[in-house]
Formats: structure tokens, sequence, C-alpha cells
């Protein structure tokens, strides 16, 4: 698939990490369960940190836990083109997302290190403390306390469901460093990963060049029934909250397919008050998720599932509430790194496609701080966040010379 | 509201029995937590059977616990004109739902003690086991196994949560009779209730002429998606199983609506997989509920639910099973008796109206063996299985006066 000019990455050695990787937190059914700050994290950064010093990386943690090793560049005074992603997983996760962007990173210096290549810039791995938000919430965190989206502070005192907090447990894993979080200058940030959706590989593809994440506004709508019981219950007299939520249920997806190509509606959670066969619902909640590319198009989207639950409540008499509860603004990759992910991948010899990220990543908070660029591999039947999680050996070997050849571009190869 | 001429009862001995029996498992908010064979459960039938006593009846418990109170009558060959419900609740319960029935059927008894009036055949009062079905299932478990609906054993083996089951338990509170369940003759059964619907209230009448109680239909219906990350995956490439889900559940209500007045159609029941806010879901699972009046009705139903599963099937690709789990045939009531509650209706002056019963009652499987009618009161805002349960007191006297009479008529009065 690849020139024969190019450098290239050991596909077998990265495939060997990402498997040795697995064994910490690994799943009867060949996945990963590694939470955030548990043992099992803990000894995945360890290994990493081993791999690194072998390596001849230099270590720093920040305050988050944030673990960043470095490979010195020819010129000490220019800051690093750092390539990273995560290490921690979903309860049911997979052995790729995340850490194929970090290990990809730690086979980029390996390769580099072999061929006694030298970069201008310095080289940085990276890996971001609780990207998941599976264990403590927000997702996303080490990233987030790096970006200064929110505070160390707030970051420390988010508890999981058994009441640990994550600074207690970021101490007892021993991974607070000294780095105050963000006082870490870069020049550019790379993001290697599962594509976690459908688009290449319906689209038969290797790479994807991401030009952009989808912005997302995040609701939880409540419909206000009168419960009842179902049998005694004329049809006329019932106030049956279910079947005014049904309707904006498919409102939610007309409004995704009235917005394309980018447009997402999706309710994933439904709870009905009392939850019980022969009572009708005296109340529905349900989440709402809604994506596209940019402001505007959500904006219009906002309004129309305001417009059409103004109209149902309307219809029924029922009282229905809409709170936003989260909000991710879209995000525009920079030109300097999608155009370097696209040129390496053409010259490289992959079939590659411009796509988008419909789900956050680090790579979003890095895009606000420096030009950052993610590289997509195709993930099989757009599974992740699940054990059986897959990815072709010679997917993976793509994604990471891709990385190689965009980082050497922007890093300066001597 | 009554005429001069007619023995009645004494409404506030009612009230008050209703207001010291709702003291075993009162809830701060007023309603009743008494679980089928529990602690409560015990006291509230020692209470009962005290008051028989008190009230000079004979009493004999059969082996699922059942009780029968009989007041002899002239004739001793006749079979005993019964009147009852039952005295366990729901969680979250009430204090009139089945109470009053069975404390109806006791003021009966103290009126014609009171007044020194005689009846040709004897009259009992029962107490049902275990009607609610909360905590054991099946549901109306005594005067199921009266009726050879299902075995003594059968009932026996039912475990409740925590894995007790219904025969220890009925041991533990000493209820377990030496007579066998069914043998046990009677004349004919009234049994006196709240609507537990809106009817009533909203036509103004006082009482309601029990003809029949609906037949019902019991599906669970799943339908199975994929799931996938809400935001990589593009609306086309989704197979979300609550979009399907939600036309399924619109039909329900459809097909109650196409076959009036008395179809009913009802999803209470929605469970979600992974129900995730971010996760499009792979799995629905929901109720389904088709009532109506007669087996014609309802195989008709059941007939509509089907084609449109079928339909949305081929227009998703989705697969979508339908399974019955439950069949409660429809019930009409004997004319001897509807028509003895209807005259004693009319000659007290209430105002009254022929009704049917949407949910299932001991009375149904009654029905099955010996003519037995129902009586109905309204209920506040047709609210029951709930602690702000209401019924009025004036109320709760004519729905007594009107049993009283119909028993009589039926009894015949020496």
């Amino acid at each position: 698939m690849q020139s024969n000019k190019l450098v290239e990455i050991n596909g077998s050695r990265l495939w060997q990490s990402l498997m040795d990787l697995a064994k910490f937190g690994a799943t009867p059914k060949g996945g990963v369960c590694r939470l955030a700050l548990t043992d099992f994290d803990k000894q995945a950064r360890d290994q990493l940190i081993t791999w690194g010093r072998e390596a001849g990386l230099t270590i720093v943690i920040d305050k988050i836990g944030n673990i960043f090793m470095r490979r010195k560049g020819e010129d000490a005074s220019l800051p690093p083109i750092v390539m990273g992603s995560h290490i921690d997983t979903q309860p049911s996760g997979g052995k790729f997302d995340g850490n194929f962007g970090v290990l990809s990173a730690l086979e980029v210096i390996r390769t580099l290190n072999e061929k006694g290549m030298k970069t201008k810039a310095p080289l940085e791995v990276a890996a971001w403390t609780n990207e998941e938000g599976s264990r403590f919430v927000p997702v996303m965190m080490g990233s987030g306390v790096f970006r200064k989206a929110f505070t160390l502070e707030h970051a420390y005192a988010a508890c999981d469901v058994d009441g640990k907090s994550a600074g207690d447990e970021l101490k007892r894993i021993g991974y607070i460093g000294e780095q105050e979080p963000g006082n870490h200058p870069m020049g550019a940030y790379f993001e290697a990963h599962i594509e976690q959706g459908p688009v290449l590989e319906a689209e038969h593809k290797t790479i994807g060049v991401v030009k952009a994440v989808l912005g997302l506004r995040w609701y939880d709508c409540v419909v206000q029934g009168q419960e009842a019981h179902a049998g005694p219950t004329p049809m006329k007299q019932r106030k049956d909250a279910l079947q005014a939520a049904t309707n904006i249920m498919q409102e939610v997806v007309e409004i995704a397919n009235r917005y394309p190509p980018h447009g997402r509606g999706t309710v994933g959670f439904v709870q009905l008050f009392p939850n019980s066969r022969n009572v009708i619902p005296g109340q529905v909640k349900f989440s709402v998720d809604l994506r596209n590319i940019n402001d505007e198009l959500l904006n219009k989207m906002d309004k129309d599932i305001r417009a059409f639950i103004d109209k149902i409540s309307a219809q029924t008499g029922l009282k229905i509430t809409l709170t936003e509860v989260s909000y991710f603004k879209p995000t525009a990759f920079h030109d300097t790194c999608t155009q370097a992910v696209a040129k390496a991948a053409a010259q490289l010899g992959y079939s590659h496609m411009d796509t988008v990220s419909g789900a956050g990543h680090d790579a979003v908070y890095m895009s606000h701080m420096v030009p950052t660029g993610m590289i997509f591999i195709p993930c099989k039947d757009g599974i992740s966040h699940n054990e059986i999680e897959e990815t072709k050996p010679e997917e993976v070997t793509a994604g990471c010379n891709v990385l190689l050849h965009a980082v050497l571009e922007l890093a300066g190869q001597v």
C-alpha cells in the first residue's frame, strides 16, 4: 500500500505494544476495563513510562496526572510537536480507543531512534488523564484542566460512585506530578485515533483526514403527564406522557435529517415513571443529543426542537421542559495540520478521505491552544466503547505511518 | 340522597373501620404499604378476625389463607351469599382499594346484627390473599387458587425479591388454614370497590353498576437495532431501535382508538440498552397492554399490532419480536347480580350508571364459578395504587348501602 521511498514504522512492534498494554484490565471477551485512576490505570501508566525510559525519553507529569515524554530536538528553543491520546478505557472498552494514539506516538519515537533520525523541534508523547469520563466527570479531564476549561480543584473534587475523589485516587496511584497543568509549551498536536464510526469502512478508505469535530448540544427533556391505571382509564381521559414523548423522540431524528450531511440527532436515554406495565406513564424523562458542524446549524436545530416541543405541549396540554445540560462548540482543525496529514497519507499511497469527528477528543481542547490535527483509521462495523472493538493490523500500521510523516513535516527532519 | 324507607348502614362506623385498618402499614403521606403476607398483613388480618368474632361470625381459613367469616342464615341448606375483596395493598397503596370491599361487607353484617335482621341464606365476608401481586406473582393469588386457575403448590412456590416463598411467609404469619381452597360452596358473590378510574367522577355518578370486566392481552415487544456511538454515526448508517419502537408505541394507542368505546392501549414499561445519552439504542424492550370488552375485538387488536410490527420491521430492516405474556379473558357479570345492584342503587336514590371494570378483581375468578356482581364508587381523579387515593365518606356509605340491599335481594330477607 505504501511508497518504498519513505521511512516506515514497525507495525509488528506497535501491534505487540497494543496487545501488551491491553493486558492491564483485560476482560474475558478480549476487551479492556481500565477506568481512570484505578490500579490497572497505574500499571498501564507505569508500563508506558518504562517504555518511554527505554526509548530515552524524559518524563514530565503535571498536577492532573497528564504524562509527557520528550525526545530532544536539534533546536532547543522550539516547542515540541506533541502526539498523544489517552490510555484509560470505558468499563467495557476495547484495546484501541485512546491506546492507539499513545502507542503510535511511542512507535514514531522508536522508529526515529532505530533509524537514527533527528528532528529540529523536540517530539513528545502525551497521555491525557481520564479522557473517557466513565468513572469521574467531566470527560477529557486531563486535557480540559490543561486547557483551563475548568480548574484543577474542580477536577480533583470529582467523585466516583463509591465517593472516592479524583484527587485522592490520583494521589493514591502516585500520579500527581509537579508541573502546573497547561504550563507546557507546544508547537502543534496530533492525535491518531480509531474512527468510532462506520464511514471509513463503508467508503473503503484507510485514512480519515479529520477536518473538524462536530459541536453538540445536550438536553434533558421531561414530559409531565398523569400516572393512571391502564385498565380503568378510557383513552380520552388519559394524560399519557410517553405518547407525547414519542413524537418528540421522532422529531429529534427529523431535525438531524433536515440539516445534512453532518446533522446528528439521538435519544439514547429514556426513563419512565413509574415504568410499570399496567400504569399509564405519568412522567417521561429522556436525553436529546444534537450535533452539527457549526453553530449556525446547531442553533437552527435548537430552535426547531424548542418550537416542536411548544407545539406538542399545546396539542396535549402536558407540561414539557427542555433543559440544555451540555454544550461543546464545533471545532475546525488547523490547515497546517490537516494538510500535513493529507500529504502524508497521499505520499504513503493510502486511500484517504476528508472526514469529521462526531465524538469529542483531547485534540479538541488542544485545538483551542495550538495547531492540531487528527488521523482516523477504520474500526470494524464502526464499533467502539465495546469489548469487540477491532481494527486491522495493516490499518494500525497505516495510521502510525501517517502520524510519523505528518509529525516530521511539522517538526522538521534534520 | 337515599330513600327514607330503606335500612341503611352506619357510614361513620364504616369510615372509622377503614381508618383503623389503614393504621397497619400506614405511610407518612396518608397511604398504606401492606404487602401480602408481611407482619402488617398479619396484623390487619388479626384485626379483621377480631371484628368478625365481635360480630358473632364463624371464621374459616383455607390453605391459601383466604378468610371467610360467616353469619348464619335461616336455611342452613343454602350456600352463602359472599361479599368481599382483599386487604393487602400496593407498596404505595391507599386506604380504600380492597379494604373498602371487605369492610363494607363487615358493615353490612354489623348493620343486620344491630337491626336484628335475618336472611334466608347465610352471609359471608371474604378476604382474599394477595390480590395485588406486588410481592408475589401471580396477582389475585387467593381467589385464583380458590378458582383452581393455578395450583396451591404453584402459589406457595412464588418468591419475593428476597427469595422468600409465599408458602413459607403464609405459614410464618399463621394463616395456612385447613380448608381445601375452592371446597367452599357459594350462592353468589358481590364485591364493592373503588372505580380506580375517572369515569364516575367525570359523569357525576355515585354508583357504577359493573356489567363486565375488560379482557386483556399483555405482550413484551423487543426491537433489535445496533448500538453505536451517537456522534460518529451518520443518520443513514444507523439502526436505531428506539426510533422503530416509537412508531409501535404510537400504534398501540391508535389501535385502542380504533375499537371504542372500551378499547385500551398502553405502553407502561420501556427499557433501553444501553440507555446512555450518547449511544444510539441497540435494543428497546417495552410492554404492550391491550384491553377490550370481548375476545372478538381483542383478537382484532392483536391482529392489528402484529401487522403493524411486520410493516415496521420490513421498513427498517430491524428484527422485532412480540411475545404474548398474559391473557385474561373478558368477563360479563351475571344479570341476577348486576340487576340487584342497579335496583338497590335506584331504590336508594343514588345516581348510577352501567360501567365496566378495566382492571382485574377477585370477582373475575368468582364469576367463573357463581353469579357475581360488582359495585363501583368514585375515587378522586381516578387515582388508585397511590398514597393519595381518596374517596368521599358519603360515597363510601352509598356503596355499602347498595351492597347491603343487593345482598338482601339475593340472600332473601326473612
